[in-house]
């Protein structure tokens, strides 16, 4: 039999990359990216010029069908490869970013009457402009006593869809009532492709509240935030959901023609983007975590059991891989964090030695903080610049650094907030564990983990754990490519077992950092401390900290 | 009646200064500088090359003598001032810096029998060798109850009389034996003057715990520290005690020609030197405090009761005003602590833009942190960088900065500094008011007085009170020249009375900040969270401070 290949669609945030992969190895023939015509529109509405209101991030839904066109035909132009041999595409997606459509898939964007209204288009995942509605969703979280129920997961972001759906209900009723359907731009996307209906479980249970055994909340909750909210699930979001491993429908023969594959080959449903890094990065064994270290960081780890508190969600199976639950949280700013530093405090002296010995500045200042022995210099930071998510659920919280004296110098206060991202892992971590992860080993991928090794050793000696770096820089897209070769099965050339197609295509890693035993013992005090600064012991603290925002009130 | 003059001799930790001051006015008629040839020895001694421990910090008597012989002759012959318009010498000296002597005055390093010994020489104030010993003084007021005792002021300082001379006895005991007396430079250089042995209430109340209803600390508590010390205080420190406004003596004969000066002229004396800044600064009455604002800063008010508790010292009267106690407390670094940020963390941007802009980097600063209102930054600090004086009296206290995110800016983290050095000095001042001292103005000198007007406006919106500048930038010689008015006394051409001396020779203010009412409001709002982060109720970051310089044990 020849050789299989899968395509692998992951969107991001500006443009749309398509992969396509060897079934056997998992080796990326090709890669090629197309930037969205329209981008973000987060100052203006491209259509009429209108200027949107702050905290807008909107979208075009047409960009991502250009990605298509541009990228997949040029895909199998380029490999060569015969458009039989090609057996299914996997996507990942942004989420929840979001649109209203018509019965017909139809983005209300796309229609003349809805064209110049801000709300008939995309909203990204970044789109903040539904704070209001998600306060509102809170207030009744609260009141109802909801704040436990692990479906929310504490407090609800304005990022989700329900806020989303709720701005759009209060500020243009007339597109709610137009919208057929609301979707995440993931769902479209299959839709697109396939002419099925059918929803992905990974978005619906991390952004709709969703879990198989209970299904969305019910007409009465909705009800309480809004009377004309109540039908809002089987109005506004029908269709069957499906997990990750299955397919959500077969390639239609105008998208077959139109892409140069071969009409019925299955699609998967589509996945959270940072999710799809989890078997793209090479994470196949429950004892395993997926850490991606970005300006932000994701950490994914396997339960057999739901858990959705203190930031962390996991509520339902399947939606990453098949009869697991999945826990998902991360810290709101680490790389962010790194670059603020060098922005706003690092000192022009070092900015000009690191120039005079050739350096980056990373690399100097990394020499300088290597010098120092864990814990000497003295200082301890939180690294909650962007507020915290676990396990405080708290965008208000802020950073802070205590220790210094006169003798502390810059590399005290950069490995201190190098070390405060490392507590904030572990925070998560120890709470993983104690709700049914058993974490051996990680698996880190992102800008920093390929970057900053001094970093990453540090990462290992906090965590006590051996962290392995994946040498595929495309995770995201190859995770999507898996996820197809599960959707086609051994059928049709493909996989039916997960670890079998992780193992059999995830690419070898980079590098293995080992915790250093001495390190860790000695990190074990300075996190205690981390956790008594940040945490319960700490509350005072965190009235300053919000008390601090008020003094212009 | 011809013009009269006095001499004010103001010893500091490199160099000493003679100014010739009119009596009538107060002008400064010249001033001159004399380095001491030894300057500090902090690293070997001189006479043997011997390496010297780590905190020691000695310096030669032989060099004040050298200040005398090379400033006053050039004071008089420049100034072209007659001998017998001269009517007294007024002296301030660095405290507690204290040297062993044998029964004719002389320093035993001058002996050929000790010089080749360290303990021989005078111990600067700032030789911190004693820590040891303070440690074990320490232990004995806990013991038996004596840190609430206002005599001690709660901890003791390894920088006093006691510890100094305890050091000595331990590790030298001949050193010990062989001193008929141990006594202030400032005590030494009045009996090298005068031939009085008389010492002055100044540096006994503040450094040796007496006070005059009660004298020094009875023979059982220091039997209790080393039965060799019982009778310390008759043994070693004889001499009648005398307070500010008196006269210790008479300028001998001898020291007349040596200096050119007429015989039989007064010697006020000695004060603690930044102590004749009080008089010097212009501080005539009982309703303004001094404050001096340099690397760290002195703040000086006068009560009718005794008060020496939180690390203010306050329980000797006489001791700068006749007839009123003295508070003394002040903040372990400001100027440093600026200078600390600049070092630290002004990034190379900012640097850059104001060497484009032609400015030094605080007028920068200043200009882009006054931009902001109170509060809006966001970003609160404690300033104990070198620990905290008043009223946790804990060297070991160290830095902290809350709330930054994202949005944070340098120019919020440099005003955060500044306003945290601001509400610790808040702290002090309502200390001193809950105790006595009432308040209506301060009267500031200092580099950083004269020099950054931003810093001041806020220490005037943070207290609340004017703040007035003193033009006068030796102030400290010219208040000794004003205690030497007073041991002079109106019947030889100077004054009886302090307030008519202060009034009538002090210099011109440079300028006054008002407090801006809208900002003092703000103020009180941050400064409360100030109190909450770093007082009583933020005992356990107390305790992460302690922990966090504990991890290397």
């Amino acid at each position: 039999m020849s050789e299989k290949y899968v395509i692998g669609l992951d969107y991001g945030t500006l443009s749309g990359r398509g992969v396509l992969v060897r079934v056997s190895d998992g080796e990326i023939l090709n890669s090629f990216v197309y930037n969205y015509p329209h981008a973000v529109m987060d100052e203006i509405l491209c259509e009429t010029g209108e200027k949107l209101p702050e905290n807008w991030a909107l979208q075009v839904p047409h960009d991502y069908v250009e990605v298509l066109d541009n990228v997949v035909p040029r895909l199998m132009a380029e490999s060569g490869v015969e458009r039989s041999d090609v057996i299914a595409i996997g996507v990942d997606f942004t989420s929840c970013t979001m649109l209203p459509v018509d019965e017909n898939n139809v983005p209300l964007c796309e229609l003349d009457e809805y064209k110049t209204c801000k709300y008939a288009y995309a909203k990204l995942w970044k789109h903040h402009g539904a704070q209001p509605e998600a306060d509102v969703i809170n207030a009744l979280l609260e009141a109802r006593g909801l704040e436990e129920d692990p479906r929310f997961g504490g407090k609800v972001s304005s990022e989700l869809m329900v806020p989303k759906a709720m701005e759009t209900l209060l500020d243009a009723p007339e597109i709610y009532e137009a919208a057929d359907e609301f979707v995440e731009a993931g769902d479209w996307l299959t839709r697109v492709l396939t002419d099925s209906n059918d929803r992905s479980c990974s978005m619906a249970g991390y952004k709709m509240w969703w879990n198989a055994l209970e299904g969305y909340p019910d007409a009465d909750f909705f009800k309480a935030l809004d009377p004309r909210l109540e039908n809002f699930t089987s109005e506004k979001l029908p269709g069957k959901l499906r997990g990750m491993g299955e397919r959500i429908g077969v390639l239609s023969k105008v998208w077959a023609d139109r892409l140069c594959l071969a009409e019925g080959i299955a699609v998967a449903p589509a996945i959270i983007d940072s999710h799809a890094g989890f078997p793209g990065s090479g994470v196949s064994r429950p004892d395993q975590m997926m850490m991606v270290l970005g300006t932000s960081s994701v950490m994914l780890a396997l339960t057999d059991q739901p858990y959705s508190r203190y930031g962390v969600m996991g509520g339902v199976r399947d939606a990453i891989v098949p009869g697991w639950y999945a826990l998902e949280s991360g810290l709101a700013c680490v790389g962010d964090l790194f670059g603020w530093y060098m922005e706003n405090m690092l000192p022009a002296s070092y900015e000009k030695q690191a120039q005079a010995e050739g350096k980056d500045v990373f690399t100097y200042l990394n020499e300088k903080a290597s010098a120092r022995k864990v814990g000497e210099g003295g200082v301890l930071a939180l690294d909650w610049f962007s507020g915290n998510k676990t396990p405080f659920v708290d965008g208000s919280l802020s950073g802070a650094l205590v220790g210094m004296n006169m003798t502390t110098r810059p590399e005290d206060i950069y490995r201190a907030m190098i070390e405060a991202t490392a507590f904030g892992t572990k925070r998560i971590v120890d709470l993983y564990e104690a709700h049914g992860a058993n974490i051996a080993e990680v698996i880190a991928s992102g800008g920093i983990a390929i970057k900053n090794p001094f970093v990453m050793q540090i990462y290992a000696d906090v965590l006590g754990k051996d962290i392995s770096v994946t040498a595929c820089d495309q995770a995201a897209a190859l995770g999507s490519a898996i996820y197809a070769t599960l959707a086609a099965g051994s059928a049709n050339g493909g996989y039916d077992d997960y670890t079998e197609a992780v193992q059999k295509m995830s690419q070898p890693m980079l590098t293995t950092y080992h915790p250093v035993e001495e390190n860790t013992a000695r990190y074990a005090k300075l996190y205690k401390l981390y956790c008594a600064l940040g945490g319960k012991m700490g509350d005072d603290v965190d009235e300053i900290m919000h008390e601090l925002r008020k003094i212009c009130d």
